[in-house]
C-alpha cells in the first residue's frame, strides 16, 4: 500500500489526502512532527526519503519516494477526470499549481502557520508584507473566478484542489474573504464535490 | 508566431528562451520593464495577459496566453526528448520544478535580483535568512547530483533547465559554489548541451 508521510495541519498534505480519497486509492498515513525540537522531517531517516525535509512525501508500492504536493497530485491524477487531456488545459493546470506554490502558499499558508504555531511575534517584521501578498493572490483568483466555475476548462481538477487547500483555511491566518465573493462561491463548489473530506481527516 | 513577454535579466524567462531555442521553435521577444516606476508588467494591458503581473508570459498562435515559466516549459517540451514519457519520471520532473520555485528561486534568484537592482540595503533584514535557505537548496541539489548526471532519469530535461536558470548565475547573488562540486560538474554538462545559449541571448 502507498504510505503518505504527512501532518494533518498541512494544507499541502491535505491536497494529497483529498485527491487519493476522491480517486479511491487507499493509503497508510504516517504523521510526523513538522516544527520544534522533535521535528521528524529533518532526521537522517526522513531525509533519505525527501532530501528537502518536507511533507507530504509518498512511498510508492515499489519503495520509491515522490515529494512536492503538486507533483504527487499530478502522478496520481494522470488518467483520471481530475487532470484534463487537452495539451493547453494541462499546462494551465500546472500554471495555477505553480501560481499556488510561488504566489499564494508562501503568504496565505505561511501566515496561517505562524498563527497556528504561535510564531506571529517572532515574524512580526515580515507580517504586513506577507498579508499584502496573500491578498494580492486572492485578488488574482477573484479576477479569474469572476467568470468561471473552476480554474481550468470549467471542470474540477487538481488545480482546484491545490488552491482550495490553503484558501479554505485562510481565515485561520486572519485573512478576510468578504471582498472575494467569486472565491467564496468557488470554495462552495469544491466543497460540494463527491467524496470531499475536511482537512483534519485522513 | 509565438510572442514571449520577457526580460533578459530574468532566469525564469531564460528557461523559456533556452528551451524554445533548443526545440527549434521560433519566437518574437518583447522585453518589458519589470521593476521601478515604469514597471510594464503591472499595466492594465499586461494584466489582461497575466493577471499575476509577471514575466515570462507567452502569447500562443491562437492569441491565448500562458504564464509561469515551468508550466510554459511543460507545454512546449511535451512530445520532445526534453520531457520523459515514463509516468514516475514525469512526476519527478515536476517534483524538481516545484522544488525550484518553492525552495530555490525565492532565495537564490531573489538575492541575485537584490544585488542586480541595487536593493540589498532595503532588504538587509531578510538577507541572511534568504542566503541560508539558498545554500540549503544548493545542498539538496549537491546531494542528489553526487550520484547522478542529470536530475531525472539520467537525461537532460526541463527539470535541468529549471534549476540551471538561476544556479548558473548564483555568483551574481554572492553565492559561492566552491563547496558544491557535483553542482558545478552538472552546470558544465547542461552548458555542453546542443544549441545552448547564454542567459543574455534571445
Amino acid at each position: 500500500m502507498i504510505r503518505l508521510y504527512d501532518n494533518l495541519v498541512s494544507g499541502n498534505g491535505y491536497k494529497v489526502r483529498l485527491l487519493l480519497t476522491q480517486l479511491g486509492i487507499p493509503f497508510e498515513l504516517v504523521q510526523l512532527e513538522i516544527v520544534g525540537p522533535k521535528r521528524e522531517t529533518r532526521t537522517p531517516e526522513f531525509l533519505a526519503r525527501n532530501p528537502n525535509g518536507r511533507i507530504p512525501c509518498v512511498r510508492l508500492e515499489d519503495g520509491k519516494h515522490l515529494w512536492e504536493s503538486n507533483a504527487i497530485q499530478w502522478y496520481f491524477a494522470e488518467g483520471s477526470p481530475l487532470l484534463p487531456v487537452d495539451r493547453l488545459a494541462r499546462a494551465q493546470v500546472l500554471q495555477w499549481m505553480f501560481f499556488e506554490q510561488y504566489s499564494h502558499e508562501p503568504y496565505i499558508a505561511v501566515v496561517r502557520a505562524w498563527h497556528h504555531f504561535g510564531l506571529v511575534e517572532q515574524n512580526r517584521a515580515q507580517l504586513a508584507d506577507r498579508v499584502e501578498r496573500g491578498y494580492a493572490a486572492l485578488g488574482v483568483m477573484e479576477s479569474h473566478l469572476s467568470s468561471r466555475r473552476f480554474f481550468v476548462a470549467e471542470r474540477y481538477s487538481i488545480a482546484d484542489i491545490a488552491l482550495y487547500a490553503y484558501t479554505h483555511v485562510a481565515d485561520e491566518g486572519k485573512f478576510d474573504l468578504a471582498a472575494y465573493p467569486a472565491v467564496r462561491a468557488w470554495l462552495e463548489r469544491v466543497r460540494a464535490q463527491p467524496k470531499h473530506i475536511p482537512i483534519t481527516q485522513a
